[in-house]
């Protein structure tokens, strides 16, 4: 599923968000999780089953709702390898209720390392000349400080199966500078140079919107930078993070956004995941919570773009 | 296992290799790939006990002579979570060897989001309050594009389990300029700027040796660099890609190195793997010839510099 397919359902749904999926036990309704526990006991496959469960409900809330989940890794590999299964089991489901699925893993190495990535998490692991599929996100986020090296082997593998990337361009957290906002180049950032080789590693995969295979991350924390970056990268789409939790605001995130709303999705995880925890209740309506505020999240952005 | 517990076993062994551990089905002799085939089916359960056949004869092979072993993710992930359980397994068997583990996971993310990775890698997942061991390395590579925020929480894990990371520097690929090599700072590059933040993100953590928590990888490919970043990280233990396959020499490594040949550990993936494919056999005599590419790059990198 390409940026394409990404730009269509957003304008379907006429929301250009994304809900994260952050596999927090913490985040789960204790129902939910004494009912895992005492199945599979405390512990990790308990916690598995418990944010399985979670995850599904989350999902089948949410479909009709948002375009696109976002299952962070960090939150599965926390689990071992019964995290990862699951995982597998989470990207499968929310494609089967029709969602476009990043995979945000932020991986970045070399050759046929890199490779080894992309057919894992794009394509397909090759065994004996027969082609076996595993992770299979429509798309995942990349760390650039390797250079072309890193993203290529993605964009190859992206490529065979009409999928895209995002890279990291400026992040959303507070520190993000302290790297990225380094004097650089001619007058330039690091962020800077990061965004004119990202608009050149995408070169010649544009789709009918005018978006190259390789998007960009760019934190909704940095408002004047999100313009700039917008403004810079005219045929990169572009992930927000940072909206809600980290402070970003729906007035911050219209500078992501391109003619008719189009060219950027912005993400949101605790403010939905977590919406039950603010209803007083224990969770039983963990449901009706996430989709009330990831309604309440696309009008929000919708008060400040307009998407056709 | 801080870099302390490293550098004594590199001294004990007189040897500052690390043996890669990339999971490829291509690099399994035939007939370990047809038994496992025979019980498991050709597919991903049939490479990964293939590959863990291999890695198990590899380990045992190599544990005396070689202080470490550097598993790469990437080919893990590749075989989906069935390749992350035999990563596992990998690990443990590996450090029940007395080997020091390194995993090659170049994670780079913030916050929550780091703490949930090294909590996965180095020390453990807290379900309802208990702690749960999974991949559980002795060190893991990072990337820091993000800055501080990303480093910080795999610090403070490696600290509670007297563990240490390695953050990306100037790495050993062809393209790492692309970034890397872009003037920074004032005089400086993207590197070099790197290099700086990684010196203050370890201050106050050396150990006996006088090496921070946190070294750095920089490649065997760039000897000017390579020589340039010891320089200026002197507290700053080294892993050094690119021996070997990738075209970096004993020669150009030893400026990895201090004092007592000091503070560097370098690495060979294919060049020990593989060196059964260059005898002329059919890979039964794998053990034998990656014990002796292992004990011939000892002696090569030995050639330069004295272990003290």
């Amino acid at each position: 599923m390409s940026f394409d397919h990404l730009q269509e359902a957003i304008i379907a749904k006429k929301n250009p968000t994304v809900a994260g999926l952050d596999a927090r036990i913490e985040y789960v309704p204790q129902y939910i999780r004494d009912a895992a526990y005492a199945q599979h006991g405390v512990g990790l496959q308990g916690a598995c089953e418990a944010i399985w469960q979670f995850n599904v409900g989350l999902i089948d809330a949410l479909c009709d709702i948002v375009p696109a989940v976002k299952p962070q890794s960090a939150y599965y590999e926390n689990l071992g390898w019964r995290g990862m299964e699951m995982l597998e089991r989470t990207i499968a489901y929310a494609k089967s209720k029709g969602l476009f699925v990043i995979a945000d893993i932020k991986r970045g190495d070399i050759g046929s390392t890199a490779s080894a990535y992309a057919e894992g998490w794009l394509s397909a692991a090759s065994i004996e000349g027969q082609a076996f599929k595993t992770f299979d996100a429509d798309c995942v986020t990349l760390n650039g400080y390797m250079g072309a090296d890193s993203i290529n082997p993605f964009l190859k593998a992206a490529k065979g199966e009409d999928k895209c990337v995002f890279v990291l361009v400026k992040t959303s957290n507070p520190g993000s500078g302290e790297l990225q906002n380094i004097p650089a180049g001619e007058g330039d950032t690091v962020y800077g140079v990061m965004s004119d080789l990202l608009e050149k590693w995408g070169a010649g995969t544009q789709g009918k919107y005018g978006y190259t295979m390789a998007g960009g991350v760019t934190g909704a924390t940095h408002p004047q930078e999100l313009r700039e970056i917008r403004a810079r990268m005219p045929h990169t789409f572009l992930l927000v993070p940072g909206y809600g939790a980290q402070g970003g605001t729906a007035e911050d995130v219209q500078y992501a956004f391109q003619d008719k709303g189009r060219g950027a999705i912005v993400n949101s995880s605790r403010g939905i995941m977590c919406a039950w925890q603010k209803t007083g209740g224990d969770g039983h309506d963990f449901q009706e919570a996430a989709r009330n505020a990831a309604i309440a999240m696309r009008d929000d952005i919708c008060r400040y773009i307009t998407i056709e």
